[in-house]
């Protein structure tokens, strides 16, 4: 391509909206223009980088037998009723753009196509000869975030691919799924990038087992807790641990606690000699539910440790039929005021009365207490006296007269242990979620009904895994993991280009002439060359190049007329004058370097 | 590609829905499956057609200097606010779905994108030196239809090309135009299709000049006129055309004409001895305009002549500075009592008084009087007596005391005249509009603001033209084009494979061995071919590819055990019996026939 013809639109200064250096470099390198709150133009460089991890993705899923499709955006909200996920996911804080067509019937803009895809594969998949079958596509999907950021980190419209495999065993599901962890790790190779695999929750999309793919990176909105040996992989909210022991709590003396002015656990250590491993806090939620109930929660976790809202979520949706669509912390003094009769707010213990939950409110009359197992295991402790100023002594979880159910609630965190020989310690980095697999299991087919007849002629629901690349997301990652003070510096593999052939003056008769010659042998051998054949000074193409992250330049310089010219890496930033008749072969060697 | 990993989806009987044959065959040989109304997954086999459609595409474009990128499909409503289109497309008849998001902010889910490119012109052209430019897209569209039907035809979700053009004078549009109008003669050619260029409407997206191109098809849903010359030819919403001459109508005695139950044109003829050339039609009409006026319209054409309806939209968008958002015929009685007084239906005359319009309607209260120019050369002419059961004579249109528009405002017919010289007559027939190009102007740079400098350092709007593709239509009216009683006949371009391979009996070692080495040297020679690797019947097979359609079909039967296989055509049935050593040979050679 002719920079002419391809314009490259760059700008002169960083963006100032753009949060992470990924982010401004897309928009300062003209990859990406602002058209809403979460919403891109893909401009061509972004395109061809899209289009090369497309294609990475594609040929290692048709290695695996996967077939591409394209499904729909808009979904008929029937076919998510019969799911049981259209209130979730349009209600509340739902992430589902929705809308009424012409005639009054509601669709959803796709951020998912378990129910489309099951749906079809109800009408064509008959019998287990016809299994396995797996289907993806790659195409544009909706979220209606709630806070849009990073550029295309968390848009509202972003690019993903998503495949979904049909089985007629768990036992080939899970066969499956192993082969698609093994292609994920080629695919993610392939584009050049480091990542890390990691046990993961499977939230909304529900199922049985499920791994994220991340890529490690400062900015990361994740975090991601791990072994250095490896054996042990998962994000934050999923991750089990044990933590560091409790102290002992003997020979507490006082009933009763005086505790005025003390905020903060740290606060109540601090003044009354004791360690925050000895302290149970509790935190008040408020679950509300499809069917509409709205549950209270008291949450008790050790002094030390915090709570892990989506464990407590997960919890929820396994104990209850209806599906819980929100969990928010009770916080908000109106919805207080309403609901609760004086909570003693900063004072809680394990013990609150259920008589302060107002008769009046639209809530559960009693709280469900759940106690996270670091905090059951203590023998003693100290809590809030549920009294203004108060905390007191604890003897026991069995002097108490409530009702606690024992869970794993709390967030693992680095310094924990991953089992009880306390050989290995967490380490904690942040991550960026690139992909994700996982296995649902039977859970859609039973909803949507898609059943197939197995080899005993019975009918039986089929066996789903599904999995997810974020293309988008990925390409931007690319860039956190790979930049330097000037600018992007691609992994060749999804460069836009792999090399810009750079004239230092295009007006010059010899070097015009020499950089046509090489960019058509180049374009001969198949090389995805780049000329820059603007009138424009070299320095501005050298800022340019170096900006949008070519992996390879050749500079036509003065030395043109001696039939020499210069091949730089942009990463290494190495420089190596070579005679023109050298110059394809020596490309070559260089460049096949990088994709190792 | 394996049948058994690339699944055909074949069903036994043609679905009852489908209307047309190709909406019947697309369906029955699985290509597409409805999800909702105008609303289709696209499973493997049609997203391989896509694909070759796609690339085709980008191969001429590309030849012409155009860059693809990818613009978002959730426009702000603001965008569409400043180009003047948000009401005309939302409100009424519009065609654009449209939601809120958590923020309750306004979006619209593209069927264009004239507004998001012309911000972003607007943002990156600053000088004629960056001119010209054009960018393209191959996405899916969206159309709140009223009336989705034909499947891919007239969808609600949709995959177009649309490209957009910036230039710095009329001139160059102009030029380029030509430039993409021998663009889109290649791609269509190079799809294998046989199309007509037709002059067109502008419609909605406006502009000085544009031009359809269209499959021809017995189902098309557009008529286009032309001359065996092929001198002109245009569709029926722009088609201008000269009717045949009136019979003058002279010694006309009666002032008044008794016309009781005389309800059509030709029953008044017939009672009366006239000729429908010498009558006047008065077709009333309502005009809704984005600043919520009414106008009503009372429409004169000659009686053997019809209304163009767009005619009168484009005469009223041009006269008024609000858009006209809907025009429709005053006929629905609830309306015609609450604000007309007694009007005298079906013995309208062109001097119909404004008096009738009630005074307390919301209408304007003066009727637009528009004639058409045929009716307004009769010299003298019969039309209603705006009294039920009468007609009248009118001597002259200057002895009305009306103010009469007159314009070009009847469809062309076939048998007309497309000049003075009556040489040429019109042809008429069905239509697929599978292509629309238009001259922008400077419409839109206009509204949005989009500015470049010129060469003498002043300021101006940029020069824009549009340039689209229904590919997912195309595609389909392919099939109207080529097919026959047993299924698809693709032309070999766009066809998802262009051999299938079928061992009668793939248990049979000697036809299984043959079968994999044929598929493996068509592979390494860049062929695209499917294997029938499915332990199925012949007959099943060969049923599956006829209704697929693929171009060639090699048969590994009996004579297998002597390296002897068949070469079958699919549209000609043709059939070669040829040993295993010349298979590829003639195959390239029998296929490269079809290209041409």
């Amino acid at each position: 391509m002719r920079i002419t013809s391809f314009p490259i639109t760059t700008l002169r200064d960083a963006p100032s909206e753009a949060e992470i250096i990924s982010h401004k470099l897309l928009l300062q390198g003209g990859y990406i223009r602002r058209v809403g709150s979460g919403i891109y133009a893909y401009m061509p460089l972004m395109l061809k980088v899209i289009e090369k991890i497309s294609s990475i993705i594609d040929k290692e899923l048709i290695k695996i037998g996967c077939s591409k499709l394209l499904l729909p955006q808009l979904h008929p909200c029937e076919l998510w009723k019969k799911s049981g996920r259209w209130e979730g996911y349009t209600a509340g804080e739902g992430i589902m753009f929705n809308l009424k067509d012409r005639q009054e019937r509601a669709y959803g803009l796709a951020p998912t196509h378990e129910e489309v895809i099951t749906n079809i594969a109800s009408e064509i998949i008959n019998s287990y000869k016809q299994l396995p079958l797996c289907y993806y596509q790659i195409q544009t999907k909706f979220r209606d975030e709630i806070r849009p950021r990073f550029g295309l980190m968390r848009g509202r419209e972003f690019i993903m691919k998503d495949g979904y495999s049909f089985h007629d065993s768990e036992n080939d599901l899970k066969n499956f799924y192993k082969k698609m962890e093994k292609s994920y790790e080629n695919i993610f190779k392939n584009c050049g990038l480091e990542t890390i695999g990691v046990d993961a929750d499977s939230g909304a999309i529900g199922g049985a087992a499920s791994k994220e793919f991340m890529v490690t990176a400062y900015s990361g909105e994740d975090s991601i807790l791990f072994t250095k040996s490896g054996s042990y992989a998962a994000n934050l909210e999923k991750a089990v641990s044990f933590p560091k022991e409790n102290k002992p709590l003997i020979n507490f003396d006082q009933e009763l606690i005086k505790t005025p002015n003390q905020k903060t656990i740290e606060d109540i250590c601090k003044c009354n000699n004791l360690d925050s491993t000895q302290i149970v806090k509790v935190i008040l939620y408020l679950g509300e539910f499809e069917d509409k109930s709205k549950l209270p929660i008291a949450a008790c976790v050790r002094g030390d440790q915090f709570v892990n809202e989506i464990k407590i979520f997960n919890l929820l949706n396994e104990i209850y039929d209806s599906n819980l669509i929100n969990l928010s912390i009770i916080e908000n003094n109106s919805s207080i005021k309403e609901n609760l009769l004086d909570p003693p707010i900063g004072y809680l213990g394990p013990d609150i009365s259920d008589e302060i939950i107002n008769q009046n409110s639209t809530w559960e009359k009693r709280w469900m207490r759940i106690v996270d197992y670091s905090a059951s295991k203590l023998e003693s402790f100290i809590s809030g006296a549920n009294q203004v100023n108060f905390h007191k002594y604890f003897k026991s979880w069995k002097s108490l007269d409530n009702t606690f159910i024992t869970s794993d609630i709390r967030n693992a965190q680095e310094g924990d242990f991953i089992s009880f020989d306390k050989k290995e310690t967490l380490i904690e980095k942040k991550g960026i979620e690139i992909g994700h697999i996982f296995q649902l299991g039977q859970k859609y087919s039973e909803k949507l009904n898609a059943k197939f007849s197995n080899s005993n002629g019975g009918l039986e629901n089929l066996w789903m895994g599904c999995y997810g690349i974020g293309v988008t997301r990925l390409a931007q990652a690319a860039i956190e993991q790979n930049h330097d003070k000037d600018g992007i510096c691609w992994p060749i593999q999804i460069a836009p280009f792999n090399v810009v052939l750079i004239p230092t003056n295009f007006k010059d008769s010899i070097q015009r002439n020499l950089s046509e010659e090489i960019y058509i042998e180049f374009q001969k051998n198949n090389i995805d060359v780049l000329l820059d054949d603007r009138d424009e000074r070299a320095g501005v193409k050298f800022k340019d190049a170096d900006l949008i992250g070519i992996p390879f330049r050749i500079i036509i310089g003065r030395d043109a007329i001696n039939n020499e010219v210069e091949l730089v890496s942009r990463s290494k930033k190495s420089n190596i004058k070579v005679s023109m008749n050298n110059i394809l072969e020596l490309f070559i060697n260089e460049s096949k370097l990088m994709y190792n």
